[in-house]
């Protein structure tokens, strides 16, 4: 099979492309490095099966050409700047809304019918239902970001209904492991780099939240694509539990052999739209035979350890 | 208060703009003719209240000007071409994604912090419960109308979380009554005035919908304006009951004295993406006190009655 790759310089993406080589598909990969990283590439490009164009997806007739040839599209490529989407409203519809109908008008032209995206769990916004499973009740959004996403995910859907694609979408806890470069356990390390005596949290501390490991990720992600067969196939992709960010910091503390004193914001919320708890319902993923590896624990110190061996992301990533 | 319309010279802009003017408030009209009809202001242009500007919703700046001094605004411009989206997939996208996007920021511009949205009873797909309640199963898009329709939804809700603003989003059914201009009554009586001998039917007739009087529309939007004082105040609007297509047949058919062939094109749905089945529950904009004075078979003859009064509406709206 022939892949093609958006983000692909991402971590997921990147992450993904090297699983695929692993199993001898051809994958092209293609990102701006708006945020992706090249050394993400590296080993990847080093196989003969890998082809890599930098280009944006707002570039239609790049995007085009850029997929010509391919059998399925994993449309990673995203904003995932999740907390500041009211500093620069019209990023999360540019890089995510406008990117995902470009995505689709690409395959259209090139007679592509399989997508898989990388939606969020965020989309469940404030929900009243835990875990929450993929029909829980019709949601509100509450972040510029999440409601980009359901956009995208609208419009697969359509596309799926109207031009007979089939699509794999994902709704995703955040993802930890090698090569992750935004989010908390990056924030704390950053900080408590700089000064191991004092952290200070968003929130009360006392979110709670979910995670999953990238390779438990990855291997959802394919399961999914190799044995559901509906013509929209939709799946939560979490670990069955959740953490308190509290305990996240604990793990975090432990592994650093750090004890700083903690000074919260304070609040339920760790700034506007953030949703106090997250913790999806993952029965449908694991009804297929999935099941992840990692638990929170054991993410969170991976990605503690990935972080203190590849110290170069704390300056790539500023 | 000051009012801003966007769609105001479309068939609930302007019918609308007519209930704000009488009741002694001011308003702008704003439209860019595309569907809307000059006809429909020529009553609300006789108003000293009534301003009307011809504009685009792509236009970001002439939005953000004709906005200046709005107290609220009635986002109504859209593409509802529900029937040939996958014709022209990037016009839902501007006309309703991107334009419902302009439209936010240019209320951030000019600090106007309350908007009604019209969105669409279709953003619940192929519901499984019937009537269907706002908070029914998250759904799965099965059109690009709806789809562009539930992005807007997420845009406004996150502005509400993200900027303060207040905002009511109303489900629609399908209106009916005086400057309807496009829909099965408007088909059915243009091919019955060409040809009385025979009706052709989209799908096998046994569609069943649900319809709403516009007078019936515009007074539950005022009711749920008025009402209603959440962040987002989402409510669908709609009778409390359906109708078979056969049905609606029978009244125009009944209503104009004629008694055609009927030839059905076949299948469950009209169209790709049509839902065979939109009912919505109305409890809860009900529970404001709000009840419709039409039912559908009413809606349907006034429907007819006005066509015939405004035949200018055939060619007009071609």
């Amino acid at each position: 099979m022939q892949y093609f790759i958006t983000g692909a310089a991402g971590f997921i993406g990147s992450s993904l492309a090297d699983a695929l080589l692993a199993q001898g598909h051809r994958v092209t990969g293609y990102d701006n490095f708006s945020t992706g990283l090249p050394k993400f590439i590296e080993k990847a490009k080093k196989s003969a099966d890998y082809l890599f164009i930098e280009g944006d997806l707002l570039d239609t007739h790049a995007l085009k050409n850029a997929m010509a040839g391919a059998d399925m599209v994993f449309h990673f490529a995203a904003n995932a700047d999740v907390r500041f989407g009211t500093h620069h409203p019209s990023r999360d519809l540019e890089q995510n809304t406008i990117a995902t109908f470009n995505v689709l008008e690409a395959m259209r032209a090139n007679a592509v019918e399989r997508i898989a995206f990388s939606s969020t769990g965020s989309v469940y916004g404030e929900p009243e239902i835990f875990p929450t499973p993929e029909n829980a009740p019709f949601p509100v959004q509450t972040s510029l970001y999440a409601a980009s996403k359901i956009a995208g995910e609208g419009l697969i859907s359509a596309y799926c209904h109207g031009f007979g694609m089939r699509s794999y979408i994902f709704r995703f806890v955040s993802i930890l492991g090698a090569r992750y470069t935004h989010g908390h356990v990056f924030d704390f390390y950053k900080q408590l780099q700089n000064n191991p005596a004092q952290l200070n949290i968003l929130g009360n501390g006392k979110q709670r939240k979910s995670y999953l490991h990238i390779s438990d990720c990855i291997s959802a992600m394919l399961t999914a694509c190799d044995k559901s067969n509906e013509k929209i196939n939709l799946f939560n992709l979490g670990t069955d539990e959740y953490v308190e960010v509290n305990q996240s910091i604990d793990v975090i503390c432990e592994k650093l052999g750090v004890s700083p004193k903690r000074v919260y914001s304070g609040g339920q919320r760790g700034w506007i739209g953030d949703s106090p708890f997250i913790f999806l319902d993952t029965k449908k993923i694991r009804s297929l035979g999935w099941k992840p590896q990692y638990d929170i624990r054991a993410s969170v110190k991976d990605t503690v350890r990935w972080i203190g061996e590849n110290e170069w992301i704390l300056e790539a990533r500023k």
